[in-house]
């Protein structure tokens, strides 16, 4: 640690994208190495230097590791940089008005030790620490509010309708059921182990479950756990699923459509023949994006600490321990390795 | 003409469904035969007979001339019976509270001269007799409520977006085209000739029209006409247009499921690839059946009969003369052969 002038300058382990990828992302395509950060922030700058807790693995950064398309809705990462996504951090200085030293704050930061923010509207102070701090990066954070608006805001549920959630023990599935259970839904979901299966019907309180991987025929699965139809798909996965989940849609069904983790790593997106059942069916579907709604953070908080509290809700994160086990984690996404949220965990304080 | 105790018995043309279809109907898939029916509904039924004047050709004809499936939603024709659709007819008998000799009405009718209607459900009677009473079968009739409830409730349209329609020159679209010029939208069609394409710029009003068939690369073409990219998609037509339009959607677009005229041939439908984009623009995707709105039709009626009788909106037919004519006619609607509203007139009084 060196001090020149008395701005103390320390080495910053970091997570590098070392180019675009093509298929399946590999720990190969990231490198670890050890650059160096001065811990202040630039005079008249707007920034916030933080040091950063927990990062958060979530199958979108894939779309992020690709040259920008007019598919993209966020920009890619730049190689040779570190890799960029959702963290917990602890502000170590800060040149912004509404973050100081010693605040704890989530939002977008580096794949690295410390982080110098200059893009702080993504940053949210942390202003509950009864719960887990790791918590910011899933329940709490992006992957929180988006289980929460897709089921509330986008599937309009009712008591009683029967709900199918695909990638149900991932981050953002685990709580969508778990909704749905409180709302009087019957719930299934599907997952590709059993392992995660028996988490969905005995952690989360699932009415059902299956493992994907061993049906060979989709559609008859569905029939099988949904004799009377699905009125609601929360759909993460796309693909050969969407397909069979469509010729099981009720009535005036709807499909949030929040992710279709399928198909980030293939060349060309399956294409999906059972689209007809839209107007048989009179389904709607509805693509979204939970950065349209963030100013309903503040109720959802309200709502979720209590939960949490109470222990209504449960949740189950996959804890990689050290920036060096990042690359290995985030990969593991897309083969379905991770139990739960996948966190990395790069200093507990 | 037969008389046996005052029951005239008269010979009765129809249409018969000769089998069921696979892939293309064609003409010889039907033949047209001569039966007889007494004119007098039978005692103590509820039962409407009419004299058919039109006959109503619809896309969605198409899939009650094969098996049952799970993707029906109406039942399938009978092989050896009269094919069955909407028209427009004049009541000659009556036992049903609600329709007297010297009505006319339109609904569900076979493709015959006379039909003995026992399920009245779905007729109408027809009030307003100073437009041409063809329009029964398209502008007013179910067409027409097709374009006016997937226009104005499903699309959620506002002044100054970008619209397109496919199939634009058929009944439905050509409705929707001028409903979308009305509220002050910019509204491009596709179609499938020189001939309709000219009628959507010059007779409809588009802003601007194209011919599929002469665009190889769809995609290309939507971004020549809509640089800004399009908020509202009437969809008549999926498969590769749909794929073409995903691509340029704008930021929560919409796509009215109206039909699929480009898949109902295939014995497997095409894959849909570019569903991604429903995320990432936020797309909201509805199917729809006019047979959930017909609450609607008055409404409606108000809003159609002025704008007809003041020229606001124009209409074309494509008109078949004699029942003969029918089966050449309802096969052309897959072809495209039909330029507007196919209609088959079997009388005109």
């Amino acid at each position: 640690m060196a001090s020149v002038k008395g701005e103390e300058v320390v080495s910053n382990k970091q997570v590098i994208l070392r180019d675009y990828v093509t298929g399946y992302p590999k720990e190969s395509d990231m490198y670890v190495t050890t650059g160096s950060i001065k811990l202040k922030v630039p005079e008249g700058s707007n920034a916030v230097l933080v040091k950063n807790l927990y990062l958060s693995c979530d199958p979108y950064m894939r779309s992020r590791m690709k040259p920008a398309t007019n598919a993209s809705y966020i920009a890619s990462f730049t190689p040779g940089s570190p890799i960029v996504g959702r963290g917990v951090g602890k502000v170590l200085d800060s040149a912004h008005p509404n973050f100081k030293k010693g605040d704890l704050v989530w939002g977008m930061t580096g794949w690295e030790e410390y982080s110098l923010i200059t893009e702080t509207d993504s940053l949210f102070e942390i202003q509950h620490t009864d719960v887990p701090l790791s918590y910011y990066t899933g329940i709490l954070g992006m992957p929180g509010m988006t289980a929460y608006v897709g089921f509330y805001e986008v599937c309009s549920p009712k008591k009683g309708e029967y709900v199918f959630i695909s990638a149900a023990s991932g981050a953002v599935g685990q709580l969508v059921g778990q909704f749905a259970k409180l709302l009087g839904c019957f719930v299934v979901g599907s997952a590709g182990s059993k392992e995660k299966v028996d988490l969905l019907k005995n952690k989360f309180g699932f009415d059902d479950a299956f493992n994907y991987k061993e049906e060979p025929d989709l559609d008859a699965a569905l029939k099988r756990y949904f004799p009377e139809g699905i009125d609601i798909y929360f759909e993460n996965v796309g693909g050969k699923t969407l397909d069979a989940v469509l010729l099981n849609m009720r009535i005036h069904g709807r499909i949030a459509v929040c992710g279709m983790i399928s198909q980030y790593n293939l060349d060309q997106p399956e294409g999906v023949k059972n689209l007809m059942f839209l107007i048989v069916k009179r389904i709607h579907m509805q693509g979204f994006l939970v950065s349209d709604y963030y100013h309903l953070y503040p109720k959802f908080l309200d709502t979720m600490l209590p939960y949490i509290r109470e222990g209504k809700i449960v949740y189950v994160e996959d804890i990689a321990e050290g920036l060096e086990s990042g690359p290995a984690a985030l990969v593991g996404l897309f083969s379905g390795r991770n139990v739960g949220k996948q966190v990395v965990v790069v200093a507990r304080e």
